[in-house]
């Protein structure tokens, strides 16, 4: 089947305008041969013209053969009273080497007369020159139409005229950006209801997100004849972001029946979001639509119950067709059908009525009383179940925590407080006593336990957990009494992540709890490897 | 002029559903008084039938008067063969002191059959019954039709009966409920421009982000005629998130021109989107649509050029119509307007074009820099003003801090863990020397602080500061090297409350400098008051 919807990726352009977001030229090449192998049709790889950066990428390209996805390469029409022959941009894009070229034009009257200070007529030819140009030095050309709806508000007819200018010239698709990011989709409808009655060329829509609306924007385009969807993964790019192609891909396949990408590709979507998410070293947004950590938990009892039985109760789609999965959140309204799912997420055997889950909820009812949280620290969680079992001792208590002392000092001559830690630590009936400077008290407890370890556990990967992120949470403030606080901690070794956590009326203690726990669910798994193997 | 949509907001009891979100009561009402501050028309608290927390909110939101918003207790229906008057659940909406009760029943018939096992028709009674018990009780009642789209795609007929089942029972809005998420808009306008053609009762909309659509697909519903929507702060809630009345609310507002909150609310917006944040404990979603740090920043060089001449080129609001502002990502200008505007709120008097403004602004931006954040910590921030001045140092600086040292233990033989600090303080010339026990190192150092100062301050109340709130977040965590830390404590001695924040790669460092300035701040206000009197 011929894909209805072309899939336009404009991560490494648009995307990379995103604050906190910078690729090197290695991430763009991998990102790009990612997106290939995913089966976009279409990846916009930079601005050639713009920085030294683009056109390295574009170099190392000509050695990268893709599958399918077209590479193309981003620019401007040529500048005012210029032979387009003779602009060194529109030249940059003619020897990028990349197929296609993408090059916007100016929409709005306002910017040609205000920020381009031109006539309105020469904008017409920069933009009939350029596209006209690019057709003959290479495959296909996209016309970029910047702030079409904004510029088609404040003068409908001049906004045409651009894209008759650029389909007259040859243009092989004519995109309509809503650059500001402002457009509501029914303006989108109304807007392209009269556009496309008069152009003849194939168009695309091209969104962002400043109202929030850049995937309704897209689907309301695609709905009026849109062939071509411009967005980024994830939705990143400048601002608020581009149209993210991770919500726009499923809600076109799964819920408009409009072919985009394969089923297979949707089944890679999660995997591509946070292919994404980790080269460009952000965070992943766990309540991202269809691709989130986050998008098929679930927390309440009745819903958990429900979906149990009949997905789609609470489930809008199948979290497998994204390659996402079903979570079942461990809160306070925690009932045995929570645990029991939970335990089989976890490769756990736990028998329905079995003492050992009786053990286990009476366990997490009594913790979480004390004001543990078991959601966000899973690693805490899978060891809590299995030490419910009688054969844990036996297998994985790995080492016994004895003392510990953790001393923070400042004084006037020294701006700069330091802290150090002394533990000893029982391992297998050797007694260790060591200490360790670190920046805080928990980096001095943590350097001291793992100054130790390593050499009991040889091979085992403890030197390279990392702590991603701490946090800290009173639970009760009662006037007159101490208050209970939370750590919850999430490390990682650069494969994945695990989170634990500790609770106490002091937080050095609370923080020592999650960090053994963190160290000792890195040995658990590390000891079921190495039984697999 | 009366509003002509209703801002319903279920922050906290919806939004609560978010994974990783917690509120405590204190929290709650905290959130509660300022959302009616700002202006929503109705606060849903929680749900005084599913849990003891929940309960006790309602309970001390019995001692808060609202200004304008109206309180909602959330509920289900009855359960099936059970008399209204004899359902737990209803019964504790109708005691829950709250003057409207808004309840959920089934729409779809899937959901009536094989989750509540029950009939058609007992369902129909079940919406009819409690409607009506609870109109005998209450002032006002909010019937929410769950799953409503889902309902109605599956069968049409059973949905509008329903609707029609809770119509007659005198609810005061029907809520139609995307519960799962899954709904278009298109989908959305078609079905409502049927319901509302046979329904006589106003109507509103509550939307979930599971398809990235739900800002979309309550603006189509308020197109067709919704007269309230329900959302959430920045969008919080289960899975992927309920509608985001940060983006709603100035979509509706600035592109709409339909009313629903004021316009100094609207410059609120942003203030109110922090506030919940620093309340959850959640990190600031900076690219958020109108509230984000990053909503208006301008990294490339086309556009920071164009947009300080002409703002509406790459800008779709006023940035300030949000309180929001401008950000040139190359060099960052705090806006000197919101520090005026702050100033003026915190009641001291800064003058425009002053240096004392300047050096103010100097100070907060390298603080920011260095992570601090003003947000939720209005106490240092006023503090941080006043040091701005010559004059501070001699009124009120009151105490010099110089060294401490704080040590935590624990042992084997003692499962409880001890913290001991040590403390030099100069006050007035005199040093003193001083050590205290804590049930952790902040506890501990709070009290040798205040086994020192009250001989120096009587009568100033420093022994009534109780800390409320301890809230600590790793700012960095870039391999190999140590995280920052940021602290904020909130402090309150019976009468008011205040935040105050401090940074350091050592959690204890960063804890004093915000313990410090709560004791600073606490000895400030008492000397205004002093001053005053």
């Amino acid at each position: 089947m011929k894909p209805t919807v072309l899939i336009y990726d404009t991560t490494l352009r648009d995307g990379a305008q995103a604050e906190d977001l910078n690729f090197s030229v290695e991430d763009k090449i991998r990102v790009a041969r990612k997106l290939d192998e995913f089966g976009v049709h279409y990846i916009e790889g930079g601005w050639p013209g713009s920085n030294p950066r683009d056109v390295e990428f574009f170099r190392e390209m000509r050695r990268v053969k893709l599958k399918r996805a077209k590479l193309a390469a981003f620019g401007s029409t040529r500048r005012a009273r210029l032979k387009a022959s003779e602009d060194p941009s529109l030249k940059s894009l003619a020897t990028s080497g990349a197929p296609v070229a993408t090059i916007f034009g100016k929409t709005w009257d306002l910017h040609v007369l205000k920020a381009l200070k031109t006539t309105l007529n020469e904008n017409l030819a920069m933009i009939e020159d350029s596209v006209a140009f690019l057709k003959e030095q290479m495959d296909e050309v996209i016309y970029d139409a910047e702030h079409f709806f904004d510029g088609y508000k404040a003068n409908p007819d001049y906004a045409i005229e651009t894209l008759l200018a650029a389909e007259a010239a040859g243009a092989d698709c004519l995109v309509l950006c809503d650059t500001n990011g402002g457009a509501l989709p029914h303006e989108v409808e109304e807007i392209i209801v009269r556009v496309s009655s008069i152009i003849g060329t194939p168009f695309g829509i091209h969104a962002h997100n400043d109202g929030e609306l850049a995937v309704a924007n897209s689907l309301a385009a695609v709905r009026r004849g849109a062939v071509m969807v411009h967005g980024t993964i994830n939705g990143y790019g400048e601002r608020c972001g581009n149209a993210n192609l991770c919500a726009i891909i499923p809600d076109l396949k799964i819920k408009m029946g409009i072919d985009c990408v394969t089923d297979a590709s949707l089944r890679r979507l999660r995997e591509m979001s946070r292919y994404v998410d980790e080269l460009a070293n952000l965070p992943h947004r766990k309540w991202s639509p269809f691709v989130g950590d986050s998008a098929f938990a679930h927390k309440g009892g009745v819903h958990v119950d429900a979906v149990s039985k009949i997905p789609r109760t609470y489930e809008h789609i199948i979290p497998e067709q994204v390659g996402n999965r079903r979570r079942i959140l461990i809160s306070d309204l925690a009932g045995k059908s929570n645990i029991l799912q939970k335990a089989a997420e976890l490769g756990l055997t736990v028998k329905k009525g079995s003492p050992e889950l009786a053990e286990i909820l009476k366990k997490i009812k009594q913790l979480e009383n004390e004001g543990y949280e078991f959601e966000g620290a899973e690693g805490s969680l899978e060891l809590l179940m299995l030490r419910a079992r009688h054969s844990y001792q036996s297998v994985f208590a790995m080492f016994d925590r004895i003392d510990y002392r953790v001393l923070t000092e400042k004084r006037k001559v020294d701006p700069h407080p330091v802290s150090e830690a002394t533990v000893t630590v029982e391992v297998g009936g050797q007694v260790e006593h060591t200490a360790a400077w670190g920046n805080g008290p928990i980096n001095a407890l943590d350097k001291a336990l793992r100054k130790v370890l390593p050499k009991y556990f040889p091979g085992r990967g403890l030197d390279t957990i990392r702590l991603l992120d701490y946090k800290v949470r009173v639970l009760t403030a009662a006037e007159g009494t101490a208050a209970r606080v939370r750590v919850l901690i999430e490390s990682g070794d650069g494969k994945s992540k695990w989170g634990t956590v500790g609770v106490s009326e002091n937080v050095i203690e609370a923080s020592w709890q999650a960090l053994v726990d963190s160290i000792e669910y890195k040995l658990l798994r590390t000891a079921k490897k190495g039984r697999k193997a």
